[in-house]
């Protein structure tokens, strides 16, 4: 008696047990109901406001591949902010000519030869740095390579570099830096991936490769510190140019050159600054190639190369 | 008076130039919309209907990684559909297991070790199979590994590694088979992505690098292929697992355990060996994740992550 009375006293706490879970369970879902819609609301209304930009005024940027191109750009426009920049290259002369013309144009600028293959000289640097300037607010993992032709041709040691320089770079250089934005909770750190991680295209195919992962490492980036800090306040922003007109892209090809066209270094640079400084997580150049990834993502493949194939866009091989 | 005249021409030859492009562009665009609706019924069609699956008896196939989990039961299963199954692993004693347990179900196998982190192994392994055994018609790219924590903890050796056998060697597997591939107009290359390549996960920041690159370079490989030939019938396959019970997912973590398990690896690999032999583009395990990765990158991250929050399902960091 005293067993089924007990083993009944057990079942019946059980089941109150499992009924109160049912309501925990459909409490969690109406709210999670509610607050998904306010999110999505939240959304559209931002798309449709201007979004405030941080002040980059008085703080240090750091920019890799500060020598050339986009970094360049970046580096001058951060200059004209009033932010304090810190240029790396692997070149030194070209790099000391970004740090002269940022000072030329009034602003503040310090130039670091870095080759960023190798982890412990980027290890190195950053200590340094960090104790010459003190805190990092913003830095932008900009250097990149991009060999242009079929897989087959790729070799072993320019496709080892690509993913040094594209990829593994970033990792080091975050893991220097990131530490100090968690600690006071704010920064922000900006990756260049590229329409080649959103779009596999030919002629790219390792280089699709590194900025797809560019994509998913900050995609994960940003899930890794939410679980730590569900309020981080530590931005990142993974930025996605289309054909920027920076040497990089050497035989671009266009059917409609109105619709798609090489894009200014200096308009691309401005456009980071915007997305970093709005704290956006995704800003292609121009912004609406997001949405087209998106939205074509729905369609079948087989339509989406029709279009493709239509537009006839794309980077011919370096090599003919 | 002569001069007028002349660019009169010029000017009414360029007018009848003009129209003439412009009644092609619209034939174009008009061909291209009729195209694009019929190959969406199609793709719509194709969904609702069983695909036919290609015949793999009496044909080569080569998987790496064979030793162990995913590998070693795709190995079976393609040994018990009369595939001669070519196994590659690192590990001697792992492998021969697997090819035994082939040979033992009445199957056809062969093992050979080797270390993919090794280009030039690499091409003189391949070298050897391919005179030995003449066209291999599938080739899986399957070995891979899993370091497991947040990326402030990633040393720079793990890194590495996982970028060496998760993404690099790939490309020097396919540069070693995709040309007889290519010559043949036949053959299939699977690649083992992850639900980390569609999803960004904490504690996987580098590995959600890596998948992300294998699902860019083969996106990327699918058009330089039908750049090349357009009717090309070299089919690629990209395999989005979810959380398998193969021991690389150590510390998996399930609010609700009927929506989202651990999937056996005999059903992983019964469904990549389907996905491959349907000659699907894309194919997560359940099939249903690429859906949702569409329908999710279509919802503001902010929302996502609500849900994503009130499932709280993922991998715990292999350090604690």
């Amino acid at each position: 008696m005293a067993k089924t009375n007990q083993s009944g006293t057990a079942g019946s706490a059980g089941n109150n047990n499992d009924i109160y879970n049912i309501v925990l369970l459909i409490v969690d879902i109406v709210v999670l109901v509610a607050k998904f819609w306010i999110a999505i609301v939240e959304e559209v209304f931002k798309a449709f406001t201007t979004r405030p930009q941080s002040n980059v005024a008085g703080q240090f940027v750091l920019i890799t591949g500060a020598g050339h191109g986009m970094g360049k750009e970046m580096a001058l426009q951060y200059g004209a902010l009033g932010a304090k920049v810190i240029c790396w290259d692997v070149n030194e002369q070209t790099n000391s000519q970004t740090v002269k013309e940022v000072k030329q144009a009034g602003g503040t600028a310090f130039g670091y030869v870095c080759n960023v293959v190798k982890r412990e000289d980027i290890v190195e640097l950053a200590a340094k740095v960090r104790k010459e300037h003190g805190f990092i607010s913003v830095v932008v993992n900009n250097a990149g390579i991009m060999p242009c032709h079929p897989l087959l041709e790729h070799t072993e040691q320019e496709t080892r570099l690509m993913y040094d320089i594209n990829v593994l770079a970033h990792f080091w250089i975050i893991q220097a830096f990131l530490p100090d934005m968690v600690e006071r909770n704010e920064g922000s750190i900006v990756a260049l991936s590229s329409c080649a991680g959103l779009f596999g295209l030919p002629n790219l195919v390792p280089y699709c490769g590194t900025k797809f992962a560019v994509r998913g490492y900050m995609a994960a980036l940003a899930e890794e510190l939410r679980l730590k800090n569900p309020q981080t306040n530590v931005k990142l922003t993974t930025i996605f140019p289309y054909m920027i007109d920076t040497g990089l892209c050497k035989n671009p090809r266009f059917r409609f050159p109105n619709l798609f066209k090489l894009i200014p270094p200096q308009e691309a640079a401005a456009s980071i600054i915007e997305a970093q400084r709005e704290g956006l997580e995704e800003a292609a150049i121009p912004r609406r190639f997001v949405a087209i990834e998106k939205i074509g993502r729905l369609i079948p493949r087989k339509a989406m190369r029709l279009v493709n194939d239509f537009l006839d866009t794309g980077v011919d091989s370096d090599k003919h």
